[in-house]
């Protein structure tokens, strides 16, 4: 028995890092300036600092601007939101990402929708959506194109494939499933109110897991040689007492056996997601400055 | 054998104009103002000219104002531009609906993006698709509304039955399968690269079909006891030489003898859209006054 193929998305983030940095210089030298991502970080929030830290990191790493605002967990609505006013009005910040969640206090929705839709590399904004939802030009969420990108690159055309979204959030499965549609996908979103998830996965030749519950998604349910991305990330106690480990929505040791490929977790899909962050910002850089879209990007 | 039931979509499209009227007066007596929905014709294709005809007439008929700017088709895209910016500002204005389609020389997405998004009553900027998908308040395409109102009407509570939606266009079958997602349901958007698109339809609960093919779904691919809204509106010839009828998407005779229920074509979907344009022109009304959505609608 041969097994399904681990997706290495840790090596495939690397390539698309790489063409960004190529995209970085290119841009830097044709337009006299670098593009810039601006990041703006609320409170204290370890894991967001954590974040916000390796963003600024490869922001660099690849030859653009990082701006980097840091803010007490007690700024007021209006502070931040003359704060994203100033970062939609500065010429040398192309994309804005404020990291999320932010503290209870302030109007997250209300912050989210004032950023310039050019800048809005999370893709967060109602115009961001319903570009996407339009197949109109604009900035997709960072974790779904990177999914799409793992995917593309796995089985090149996804034309006519039957893919299952598992979950509906407005970060992850609504995005994914826009972008699977817009490559000719026949899709089905799944759910926490759907009956019979396990019949409704095993019609799929692609399964995109986005709930956040650790290995609910049983190896069985699975069509055998489905491809599989695992988009969880879900923190398990570990065997050794006191200790954890993370894992995916998909419980991949019963899945393995049958799947034609999966993306691991960690390893997987994760990396992705800031590649895609860094490619965003080169995205924007090039649609404010009335360039066409980077080559391969 | 009991025949499926036939929708009455006139006699329920009848009954949300009762309670757009009712709502209208409300809003008359506390705003002093009638709610007002301004149509602009661009050119002399006969059908718009119909359709504008009757939309103008149901809007005086619930009691509200209508505004009609009928413009040559060598309009440019300045001066189209000019008047949808007037309608925009124009505080008596609650609804700005452009006849599509626009004459070919005429960048028909740009005058659509520049309608105001809370008096977009087609649902179709860039905005009001985004706050669809995202969840927000907003305003939504006419026929998918229209549709999901029957099926609410006809099946009450949708959690978690198993939706398809034939077809994907910006009009009716993305905002559709939006509706149907955030009503619950598990959808599955299936489109011209679907294979075994029988297959697909058969899993269905529900099925929408809004693909524009003459009878082109069977009776056979349809689930005993689903429910099927039948979108389509094609024109084909009749038995005697020289006329034409209207037929859907569906071929009813084969469907009626095991559905649960079933929109004929026409007095279907096709009542209702005008229907839904009236209430999303009260609905804008509210929005803009800072009123809660109007009871019922």
């Amino acid at each position: 028995m041969t097994l399904g193929k681990e997706i290495d998305g840790k090596a495939f983030a690397a390539k698309v890092q790489d063409k960004v940095a190529e995209g970085v210089a290119a841009f830097t030298a044709s337009q006299g300036r670098k593009p810039g991502l601006a990041v703006v970080l609320v409170g204290e929030d370890p894991a967001s600092a954590v974040y916000v830290r390796s963003k600024h990191k490869m922001t660099l790493k690849l030859g653009m601007e990082s701006f980097e605002f840091k803010r007490p967990a007690n700024i007021s609505q209006e502070e931040l939101m003359e704060l994203v006013e100033e970062l939609n009005g500065d010429p040398r910040v192309d994309g804005i990402l404020v990291q999320l969640p932010l503290p209870k206090h302030l109007d997250e929705q209300a912050v989210v929708e004032l950023i310039n839709p050019d800048k809005d590399v999370d893709g967060l904004t109602p115009i961001s959506t319903g570009r996407l939802a339009l197949g109109l030009p604009g900035l997709v969420p960072c974790t779904p194109l990177g999914s799409l990108m793992l995917l593309q690159d796995e089985l090149g055309d996804l034309s006519g494939k039957n893919a299952v979204v598992v979950g509906r959030s407005i970060l992850v499965g609504k995005p994914m499933a826009q972008l699977l549609l817009n490559a000719n996908c026949t899709v089905t979103i799944a759910h926490s109110r759907t009956q019979d998830l396990a019949g409704v996965i095993h019609q799929a030749d692609i399964v995109v897991a986005a709930i956040g519950r650790p290995e609910m998604i049983k190896g069985a349910w699975i069509k055998p040689g489905a491809t599989v991305i695992d988009v969880g990330i879900n923190r398990v106690p570990a065997e050794e007492e006191g200790k954890t480990r993370i894992v995916g929505d998909v419980d991949t040791a019963s899945a393995i056996s049958h799947v034609a490929a999966i993306t691991p977790v960690p390893g997987g899909v994760g990396p992705m997601t800031i590649a895609v962050l860094m490619r965003n910002t080169l995205f924007a850089a090039h649609l404010r400055a009335g360039l066409p879209a980077p080559l391969g990007l």
